[in-house]
């Protein structure tokens, strides 16, 4: 009898059922090419619940530099947000840690502070917004603005990124001016930083030129 | 001297005129991966007329339990919708038939009456809307909301519909609720329905669990 | 009981629900001004299931010089398609008569035969697309490309257009080239139309100069 | 000396930086109409970092009949999301509770767990996707289908979500089926629900007729 | 000592870092398929400058028959552009020339005087807006509409275009009409244009029928 | 005669014509507020050819510290560009001059040389694309990245510039991080630039702290 029902709705929604796949989701198929909207979508009959889950929101390692980690569940990580407009991430900073300034070409973030306080902001040619962040607050930074981020409490700090684009990228202010081949008296010109100071940093960022 | 002004015309157009054919429409290749944006364009050189045309629209099959046959020309049935961000379907509805409620997840829908008479609506938190419609009748119903349409007539009902998506889907409630293999548990205790009611409708649409 | 389920209710919902009303539909306030993305929404407690249905398909006044009619169901007539990138008509051709070429500047369409018999084509730089149809069949025209419907039947025709812009507008070319006070010659220089053919239209279609 | 040098950085700027504000970010002006694109921008000389930043991020109340409270940094909360398709929210759900099938009609949705355990799903007319989720699990729900969150840990549960739309809204399936004056034959015909059960939930849920 | 800093850095941006290359440009893989948002993005490790450079704006040639050229930067020449919705264009217009009534479909263009005199219009249903631009005037023509440019001036004149596409088309009014191979009854009827007006015209265009 | 087709015409079109106004175009109304997508429109029988050109585009005064002048084309001074997604700009640099490293945060960006030489580039965290332009080459530079354009010939430099955005801003990095009143302590730290470095900059681009 079941069967008979289930056929019943087959002839119903025989045409509309296998659509239903197309644009209900697309899970991004990583091994293809990826193109202005994103990546090609998987077979839908491949995909598990496991392209909609990423397990790997544990504290970041801390030790470096900056003493802060981001880790990220972009659609390599997680690739059911593929063609959907968000991705996620979690931020670590050590005591004294901090992300420098840097910006996200093509996504605006969200901030939702867990743990610790953290100084954030942004600026804009006109004023910089800036605020010190405690657990419960909620901070947005628009597209394509520099931001930073500074762990200005006395522990560690935890805090999950919400981003309006599957894969955000990291344009990271220090590397793009002193981690490149461009010549230090162009960079210095361009940025009117000292030329000295350019040199200092290009050593540290792994810049030549 | 036709061939001549043609040269010319040519020597005016050449480059602009082979960009025409990219971006003028983007035909689909259904042997393709399609992507978030829909599928890859087929070479313009085998484009014919008749991948802007479907001829099925004649009167659907309704002798199925719900006395009701969607006939789609969505892009899988006409794939020169392909990135145009439209479509179109014919509804036929049987005396006493219905279309159950339904959403489309990233679509809006408009209904044009053509033939008897359908009690239609939509469903938002706050309220319903609903309508009883005869021919000349157009009633729209926004992306993503529950809706549904009973044949509340004396003979038969067809309308036609067009989507604000080339490949719409259909997410049918009871397909959703009780098609599924999700513990009957589960869905009584996040529907508030009685578990016998679940068993009920599982042992219909062919749900297990 | 019953009510306090529903404060309770409250309670979960209070913050969510109060934005349910914002982006599940927008129904166009035609009072207030315009933008590129449509017309301001209508206070949610304003709207009623008419502004979701337009009771006018009713069949056209096809005596004009063309014998056809065309009964639209845009924004103005149907507010509830405001930010929804779908709208509608209804069009009637008489025997003989044809809707001359045209465009819409940025909406798709798709043609639903009902009756009748329109032959209809679009028209690309490198290939014109045309077919004559039946009832049963759908015709799709890309976005911004000029395209022509001509009753090639022995009756009346009707058919059902659906549109991706909820305001599509109408772009007839012979209004557009002779409708204007633009220069005779100007039109008949940037044209290649004979100065003559010019000015015998412009006296048709109400332009000066 | 800097006064000159400000001057004359006027003098390069002086077109460009006045447009900074316009489209850098837009904040909502929630006095003002919305629109399909949001809110209409708060003029930017009283924008302040508060309209980036919200405070109220806490342990929402679970005493309700569903012992989940979800709190909202929408675009009413937070209006410097307004245009930027993105917002956040706070999850709680005390032992035992859950958050019923909903969904969100133009918004995709990601979760992550930051304490206890929840088993939470999404379900396609072809498959179910359903995972019990620990703190440092993401999650993403696609837009508009339906979705659940259950409790199913030993206490209290709480996590953060994401959205891709600054005002998801929210559609829970009870209150759109049950709290609404469609006569209580309708929704049994459309859902295939038995009408005992839709009178019973109706009385639960606020709906009459 | 450079090395360990890049490690930490490393570390710091492991996962954040290789995204970048995805989302922030999509350079065009010309030799694979293109879809609705453009072509397929060419893999970051082969991107060089000359992707984003195209050293091809020298005068055209203008020895056709409406002494016109148009010289495109679009994105099969410049394939950088893919999926950032810009592109642009140089028009030489010889003393007497022009460029014919002609739209793109899915694209508006802005139009920068550089040399000589344009006379430049578009037409709407309503109104014709024309203008004589001289160096130092900008001209915006919106998406879809009819537009051309007259070289009335006493030599050469040269301008720049851009466009709101990669790969905006050129939809040349006379080449549609009378480059097919379409009835030329239909074209009369459908254009209301003279049979022999049209015959004359598709002598000269190429077109057949 | 004339006005009996017209009337005729009337007849045929009078629904689609007036709604040709609402999305052929949408001219900002620059009185009125603006919104995510844009300005409201200006009433179409207001619009005039002016509103679609400007004449400003005149060799801007180099005067300036970094002799070098940006005369826009946007929204605020060609008001037809509203919604369109594209806008203008002429660049001037004087010798020696030059635009410092800036972004802008929505908009792509393409330089099309006229005159002299520029030395072009844009930076990601992989790599710097650079290269030396001469009048007849067209640069594209993608959105959201940080760019410059520094005068490398022996004498004046002008090129035109075209954005994907109708009012793309303009973000300075040296007015960014120097111009506004954030701690010195805090830009040393998130830029890690020496705090010298940082005061001798605020001293130069007007900010405190």
């Amino acid at each position: 009898m079941k069967m008979i029902y289930t056929l019943f709705l087959f002839a119903l929604l025989s045409s509309a059922c296998c659509h239903a796949f197309v644009n209900d989701f697309c899970v991004a198929n990583l091994k293809g090419p990826d193109g202005p909207s994103g990546y090609e979508c998987k077979p839908p009959n491949t995909v598990t619940v496991d392209d909609f889950v990423f397990s790997g929101f544990v504290a970041g390692n801390t030790s470096g530099i900056f003493n802060a980690a981001v880790t990220p569940a972009f659609v390599t990580e997680l690739p059911g947000v593929n063609g959907l407009g968000l991705s996620a991430a979690r931020l670590d900073i050590a005591k004294g840690g901090f992300v420098p300034v840097h910006s996200h070409a093509a996504s605006s973030e969200i901030l939702i502070m867990v743990k610790g306080e953290i100084t954030a902001g942004f600026i804009t040619p006109s004023a910089a917004y800036q605020k010190t962040l405690k657990p419960g607050d909620v901070m947005v930074f628009p597209q394509g603005l520099l931001h930073f981020q500074v762990n200005s409490g006395k522990g560690k700090a935890t805090a999950f990124l919400a981003f309006s684009n599957p894969s955000p990228g990291a344009q990271l202010l220090d590397l793009l001016l002193f981690g490149n081949n461009l010549p230090s008296e162009l960079i210095s010109q361009t940025t009117l930083l000292d030329y000295a100071q350019v040199k200092k940093l290009k050593a540290r960022f792994g810049g030549r030129g």
